[in-house]
Parts: structure tokens; sequence; C-alpha cells
């Protein structure tokens, strides 16, 4: 099956923890909008086709279905790739596991959105910068103990099983995230955090996952992304 | 089988879109915290039991299974209890939407606490004031005017398919907790959430629903809560 991925150009976003899926799968898929731009997303928020209504990017289209929300687009995929095992107490973990991801990642957009997503973080600096604070000592602190915990209760190298899942490569993809937006708090961390940086790692040197790393499709972190640099908002 | 649910007393928070598929089914539970104390959580959290680790409550244990995240568990209770169309097409939308509701619900939590989870409402108010200005002319339109095209594209009265699916339970208590918590910047939308308010009463007439509410066990919303009426983050 040919899928068809729907998200906005120019940022990582939520649109990549779907695309590290897709690359470890070699999946044929088409990025829509990164060849005919954002206006191709519009018709289906305004609810112009079939199925099911997505409130935002990213979507998936996969034959007839119509898939959005991170974490469902994920869980659809990773039967269907080897990216999951069989089990129903897998899956169902793994997308326990999938949903607290989409939680931090929630929390790392709103330090430079901590008032309003309409407004420039340049409105909203001073509470950016609090919120920041929060976030660097007690959110990212207690959702990455909280992931180290879960890779300890497993065999130590992956989430779910024995062999990578989807969650290992959104684990690869926040842990990223994290070290590009807040390089100094998660320096602080590095002795509390060595499994999610040798997973990281494995992760990354994964051949799917290394060619596309290296190729222009991995879009490169930026200030229009979630995790983002600005040094004013990490630990000093 | 006898379910065992874990949320913080006190308050209905995420707990309570479980609560209401288990009631709704008449299912056998025991809402555990409340009768012996929150903690009865803690050794959950601190990984003292065997199978998947919860970051947070609500989380269910069901047989062998221990499921957390909110729109998890409801996935995981749905079709043992009535609650979902039979179809992976209908199960997949559903969870689309109800992780949709996962993230108005954060946002109207970070309306009371947008900087910091772990300090008081009154540490944070100022900045309260600001977010709750953009959540109540910008993201609750947004939202709410999304989940009423959702039911349009459906039969009008329903999220999925042609009976009650959890996610109108969800939306019932999502509508519920916005009335309560924000009454002026919901009146300002009556006209425009006309199908939303009908489900909204529709639900709360189910009997099953009309006579857990009217119980004990329903906890009236409060300031401590998710959904909190401080009069000043309401519109004027």
């Amino acid at each position: 099956m040919r899928y068809e991925l729907y998200y906005w150009t120019g940022i990582q976003g939520r649109g990549e923890f779907v695309r590290l899926a897709l690359e470890n799968a070699r999946a044929s898929y088409t990025d829509v909008a990164r060849i005919e731009g954002d206006q191709a997303i519009m018709p289906f928020l305004r609810g112009e086709h079939a199925g099911a209504l997505p409130f935002a990017p990213p979507f998936l289209r996969a034959g007839r279905l119509l898939i959005a929300q991170t974490a469902n687009i994920l869980a659809f995929l990773a039967p269907r790739h080897g990216l999951i095992p069989a089990s129903s107490a897998s899956q169902i973990y793994a997308m326990q596991l999938q949903q607290t991801i989409t939680d931090i990642v929630a929390e790392a957009h709103d330090t430079h959105h901590p008032i309003a997503v309409e407004q420039y973080y340049e409105q909203q600096r001073a509470e950016a910068r609090k919120r920041s604070a929060s976030f660097c000592a007690q959110r990212i602190p207690k959702y990455l103990g909280y992931f180290e915990q879960v890779l300890e209760r497993g065999d130590g190298h992956h989430a779910i099983g024995r062999r990578h899942s989807y969650v290992d490569l959104s684990l690869f993809q926040l842990m990223s995230g994290l070290d590009y937006a807040f390089p100094n708090a998660m320096k602080g961390l590095r002795r509390r955090t060595a499994r999610l940086r040798a997973l990281r790692d494995r992760v990354a040197d994964r051949p799917n996952i290394a060619a596309y790393l290296a190729s222009e499709r991995r879009i490169p972190f930026n200030e229009d992304g979630i995790f983002r640099h600005y040094p004013e908002l990490d630990e000093s």
C-alpha cells in the first residue's frame, strides 16, 4: 500500500514521529505537502473529503482510511510493519507509552507558547521563561525518569518486548528534540538518562533510520517547530 | 470481570471519563482510592507491581492487565461494553476523536496552570488570565466547532455510527466541564454548539448515566479539578 502523509512543510513537528515509522519500514509514502504545498492540507480540515475529519495534521491516508492524531496513526501502522509485537497487551502498553510521549511533546511546545498558540513567541517571552524553568527542573526529569524506568522493567534496551517498536522510534525523536532545545538541561540529566541515550543511539544507527537522517527528507530542527532552541529558555 | 479504577480522590479529573464509560455499562468496578485513599495509587507509580508502568492516574486493572492513559483505557473498555461499533474504521476514528478530547482537556487544565503544574494557581494568576483569554476566544470555539462538524458529518446526533459511543460520553463530560468553568464564554457559543448541547442532554438522560449523576459517586465539579470555575478567568 502506498501511504499519503499530510503535515505542515518546513518543520519536523508531530509529523516526524510518523515519518520515522514509515522510514524505518521503508514503506512507500508521499509526503504530500512537501510536493504540493501546505494548501494540500486545507480541504481535509474543511471537511471536503469523506471519512474521518482531522482536527489538525499530521494525518495519513491509507487506502480508504484517513487517520489523524499521531499516536493513533502509529498504532495503525505498527502491526503492519513489524513495529509492535502481536499481543494485545503489548499493543495496549505501547499506546499508553505513546500517549505519554504525546503529553510531554505538548508540554515542550508550550515552553515557547505558554499563553497563546496564535501569538508569536516574542509576545509571550517572559512567561515562556517561567514555564521553561519548570519544564527543565521538574517535567523533563519526571518524564525521562519514567521512561528510564520503563526500559529497566523491560529488557533494558526496548520499551516493549525485545525488538524496537514504534515507541522506541518516538523516544529517539523525543530525546533528539530535547537535546536540541534544552542542551544544558539535558546535560545535567546525562547520568540519569543512560538507557534512553543508548536507545537513541541504537535507533539512530538502524540502517533505514541512518539513511533517512542523512537524507534531505529529514528536515533540520529549527525555531518554527515544536522543539526550539532558544538559549534563554534553557538552563544556564 | 470486576475492574479496579485508580484515580485521585476528591476530583472528577481525567478519571471521570473512565467512570462514565463504566457507569453507562453498569460494569462492576471498584473506585479503589475512594475506599483506600490516594496512597493506594502510589505503589503502582513506584513500579512495585508487574506489568505496565503508569505515568499517572487514571489507570485500570482488568484481570492481569494494567492500563493507563484515559483514551487508551476507553478504547479497551468500549468494545467489551457496547460503546463502539465493531468495525476497525470506527474504532480508529473514535480513538482519534478521543485523543483530540485529551488535547482540549490538557489545555483546559493549563488555563489555571499555564506556568507550572507544581505551583498553586495563586502563583500564576496573571498568566492564567492571559491564557484563559486565548482559550475562551480561540481554542474553545475551534475545538467545539470541530466537534460540531464531526456530529454533522455523522448522523447529526452521534460522533460515531448511530448509537452512543464512548466518545459521546466524553463529549458530555467536556461540555459539562466547560459549562462549569467558563459559563459566560460558553453562553456566547450557544448557537454555534447546538448539536453538542443536544448530545450532552441526551447523554445526561441515559438511565444509567442519570442514575450515576444523581448518586454520591458523582463528585461535584470543584476548584481542585481540571475544570475550575474562577470567575476572573471566564469572559465577562
